[in-house]
């Protein structure tokens, strides 16, 4: 096994057979943490987003943070409950891909992937940023490297996910657990100080007043609503990763749908009791949040401004709960929710290659997305996931913030569309099933659907209209750049399939005979195995072609080509231009013309090096030949590869 | 013509023939201005990085800038003279480093051309930079966009240099011209108007005082003798671009040795002249430059600092001298500076490729570097030279000073050794000449470059000391990596040339017979296409061959196989892993094993695309296995390329 391969397996593990791919089937509480955090860590940010942009309506803002929160809360109720229909009618995943593919057609279903692409890309994005950004309450030092550490970070998850998808849930299921305990032992001692001991617990942001852009302190009207429709939004962060489950049912133990659709149960519960019960503590003991990009500020009770960035919701509750009262909450508080957040871009790890991959094979993405890596993991698309998230966070500067208001359009065009295609999927059922209580079944699954869709679609357009001009387009924009690439994907290869086909006699009619030519740049060793094998294989006609660029070096090949007796002829090309490509393509062209029902055989000896910088030493000139030849009719180019010494010991295909 | 050629034509023009190549010959008064604008061109930035130098002793340095503007000129004419000899030594070019190769070996003559390679590259990052700056007196506009700009003017210098030699001289011999009248113009109007009339001219920046660094108007002691020294290696870049005639002697027309020391005379006279007038025009109207990147300030009489640049030396006098009094003067003066700059710059487009393209057929630089373009012009080494400048030009961000730094160095190390080399060239003449006459004159010669040899060495040992940390340790490193870079570049070539020789009887024993294997992916037109050329060529054997990865694909194609009958048979490799690459090179590996007398042909069908993006979207695999088979002994790669509509719809060669 030679050093690369050797490396690749210690990194990368071990490869799987087909055969293997049962045993890589998640159980229940192994699927909840893989699954699940992606969903779970929205409440880590989804929050402060709400605050951060309440906050430009001053202190007025803040009166709605709870109510927001409710709202919040519902919408995760109504989709998981949406979603445990579709898991329940397609148990092979695909997830809303897949329903809208089957009930609404392509064009939906095109529109569903590339929201769902462009999410989740954006979910990696987010959650390690917001990883950063948490860490920080607790390591002052991450301050100004967030950008760096993030790509570390995006790409350690990517050479992870290359390692297949069990490992992962072994290796993630403790923190997600841990985080869950943590965060909710933290809201449980929280309510418990406040309700029950009376304790006043205050903030460390609690006296600090919130002046809007314009420098006012209270905002109303129309602003009011527009800030306020724009938190919820935000807020609506909290619903990314639902839809992990869904994509993700193949990967359960059977029986499968039901396990999900307990999963997904969970799931909701858990994200609705965390994410409402940060809302009403971050509102009991006063959190309020600034963004400086903005031009949101604190100022204290006397007016004056104060220049400084508080710590993330998550962390001020922590510090306020437990920090002086029970310091190691604090510690396994924070740390829990970083990494849970990157534990949450790993949701998308997951997800990106393998919805990569049905889209490949449906032929709307190259087919290189759909060809397995050798650990069963879908490599091409785990790599381009890595790639699209870090070039995100760089443009973005790992702004959570920032990167917020792509975020949701995307999540919200997939779960509307879906439940549309859900409502269509049971009207279809209900036209063939004659069973009454199956019947009875199938309406109330049509009705909580149509809820669903009812609701996801408002949400939409609430998000449509207040975060558009905020980079919601730029969103809509590269949905609308993959949705057009897949379908001229798709085009292109149907074009192409058409025009390969078989139509039968025109296609057989063989060449009578092969003309063969070996190119000859100098005589040497490889020029004497092309010419070797060139004789082995006994064309009609064979001779050594070599273009005159310098008469002294000319003269000189043709004396060494006497010496060696090959045998066969030498053509020498004249080339006024001092060109070899030119010359050497006419006299093929020539010799095509001369006898047109032959084919011409062009031997190229071609020497393998073994070191990448020797590339750029040698066969320049041929292979810029072979590329002009492959554009010719009636041509077939033959390399005949001599390796060097040091391509030999580097790459040994028997030792492999 | 298809469109790329076509544009082709159009930017770089008609294609020279070899017989051409005489027409493209200089005459002396296309020669001066293509080979002399560097040298000229220096004086627009070597008297301003004086006295930007001497500003670090605060007021005092001024007083030694006439001192030094002395010792530089006495340089120039010691260089210049020395050259002479060269020129005439040495008629067919390559200058230095033709002379230390001759003379001095291999070593010495690769420290040459990694000195000169890298100048180039500083060249025409220094003299764009400078054409910014002197610009910046006439167009405020350009400040703050000097890197773009000059950016922007390499690239278009490199197109123009791709067009070839003999335009380039025609298309630039009126600006150097131009520059070089109303630069000589100016300086005799100056010391009119001061020595004959009397007149005060004062410059807009001789009211202003200098602070050093450390505050001080005054310095002395070692300070002040390091600042002088600096002053004088700065002042030395007026020295660069003396060599471009030497190096350039085969453009000449004949005489080529006698008209180029013509011309060679003739620069110097010309540099010696505009270099003194204006340091002492400078020093009479009391021109002050300061360096804000290191410190040095302007302050007024009562102490006040002024926070501005003022214009380059030449701005400043240009505006003092016609400024008001003859305002066109000015115009022409600030314009053709700016122009000769860039044609500076075109020296090194010259110069590089031709030294790049000497050393590639040495065998010290990947060959490509001496494969003429088709207008005769080294297009490789003019793209390498384009993109080294322009990376320069990014990373100090077009600062003259700071690049200046790094500029010296090489051109004395080259002058220090060309001159060494030269001496040993006279002593070896000396050896066998006879005559009287020729041997007084030899003598003669020898001592000229003795004093030249000592003269560039001591410049050499004083820019080494004072530039050292400043800068000129990375055009060291420069060069010491191009110097191993080229030791390694040749003798991989000797290595390699070695074990391809030819060896007499081993390398003729043929292979016995041909057993040829059709890589098969889909049953179409591509693939009945290389069975139909496998056929042609009439194997020992002959089978299609195709990997198993998903059983119901291969199912269908087997049966599309049978269905076709191509009277050949389908081998199905199974895959466990679902890969395509190893199995198949697996079974060609035992193909050999089996048949060790025989040479393998795998025939690999090859679709060929007309747009770039469609590569992206096909032939991956049989890439891949490409790859993997040049490394395996005893087969042969045919590639049976089917094109495409769009293919041939874009390139055809017959239309070429």
């Amino acid at each position: 096994m030679n050093i690369v391969a050797g490396v690749k397996r210690v990194l990368v593990g071990r490869r799987l057979a087909n055969a293997q791919l049962g045993e890589t089937l998640l159980p229940k509480r192994l699927a909840l943490p893989v699954f699940a955090s992606d969903a779970l860590s929205s409440v880590a940010y989804a929050p402060d987003e709400i605050l951060i942009t309440l906050s430009f309506a001053g202190m007025t803002g803040y009166l709605f943070s709870w109510q927001i929160g409710l709202a919040v809360g519902f919408v995760i109720a109504v989709v998981v409950l949406s979603y445990r229909q579709t898991v329940r009618a397609y148990p092979t995943g695909g997830g809303d891909y897949e329903v809208a593919s089957a009930n609404l057609g392509n064009h939906a279903a095109l529109t569903v992937a590339s929201a769902l692409l462009v999410d989740y890309v954006l979910t990696v994005a987010v959650s390690v940023s917001s990883g950063m950004a948490n860490a920080k309450a607790l390591i002052p030092w991450i301050d100004g490297r967030e950008v760096v550490l993030a790509v570390v970070v995006i790409a350690l998850l990517a050479l992870a996910n290359l390692r297949g998808l069990r490992e992962s849930g072994g290796l993630f299921a403790w923190p997600t657990y841990i985080f869950m305990f943590s965060m909710l032992g933290m809201i449980v001692v929280g309510f418990f100080r406040v309700l029950v001991l009376g304790q006043p617990l205050r903030s460390e942001t609690a006296d600090l007043l919130v002046r809007a852009p314009d420098g006012s302190l209270t905002a109303g009207g129309w602003l009011l609503i527009a800030v306020v429709a724009r938190a919820f939004s935000s807020g609506c962060a909290a619903l990314t990763g639902v839809e992990a489950i869904a994509n993700g049912v193949p990967a359960f133990r059977p029986p499968k749908s039901r396990n999900a659709a307990i999963v997904l149960a969970a799931l909701g519960g858990i994200a609705i009791s965390m994410f409402l019960g940060i809302v009403i503590l971050a509102n009991l003991t006063g959190v309020r949040l600034i963004d400086e990009l903005t031009g949101t500020h604190y100022v204290t009770a006397d007016g004056t401004t104060v220049h400084e960035q508080a710590p993330t919701v998550t962390g001020q509750l922590a510090r306020t709960i437990f920090g002086g009262w029970f310091p190691p909450g604090l510690y396994v508080v924070v740390i829990a929710t970083m990494a849970i957040l990157f534990l949450a871009a790993n949701t998308a790890f997951n997800g990106f290659p393998s919805l990569a991959s049905i889209l490949a094979k449906d032929g709307f993405l190259p087919r290189q997305l759909h060809t397995r890596g050798d650990r069963l993991a879908y490599s091409n698309g785990i790599i381009a996931l890595a790639v699209a998230a870090i070039g995100l966070v760089i443009a973005f500067q790992a702004s959570v913030t920032a990167l917020i208001q792509l975020y949701v359009v995307g999540v919200f065009i997939s779960f509307t569309v879906g439940q549309a295609g859900m409502i269509q999927h049971w009207t279809t059922a209900l036209r063939t099933e004659l069973d009454r209580g199956e019947r009875r079944r199938m309406q109330r699954a049509r009705v909580i659907n149509v809820i669903g869709a009812a609701c996801t679609g408002t949400v939409l357009i609430i998000v449509l209209i207040s975060k558009f001009t905020h980079g919601a387009w730029l969103a809509l924009l590269a949905m609308a750049v993959l949705y057009v690439g897949m379908i001229s994907v798709r085009s292109h290869y149907n074009r192409v399939r058409d025009e390969l086909a078989m139509h039968g006699g025109t296609d057989r009619i063989l060449p009578s005979r092969v003309r063969a030519v070996v190119l000859v740049q100098q005589v040497n060793r490889p020029t004497a195995k092309a010419i070797a094998y060139a004789k082995a294989s006994r064309a009609t006609s064979l001779a050594g072609v070599t273009v005159a660029v310098d008469d002294d070096e000319t003269r000189e090949m043709v004396a060494a080509w006497d010496k060696e007796d090959f045998g066969i002829p030498l053509r020498v090309i004249a080339s006024p231009y001092r060109e070899i490509t030119q010359p050497f393509l006419r006299y093929v062209s020539e010799l095509r013309t001369e006898n047109p029902r032959d084919v011409v055989a062009v031997y190229i000896p071609d020497f393998i090096v073994g070191r990448w910088w020797e590339r750029f030493l040698h066969n320049q000139t041929s292979r810029l030949i072979r590329d002009k030849l492959d554009l010719m009719k009636g041509v077939m180019v033959i390399s005949v590869p001599y390796q060097l010494s040091s391509a030999l010991r580097k790459h040994d295909p028997a030792r492999r």
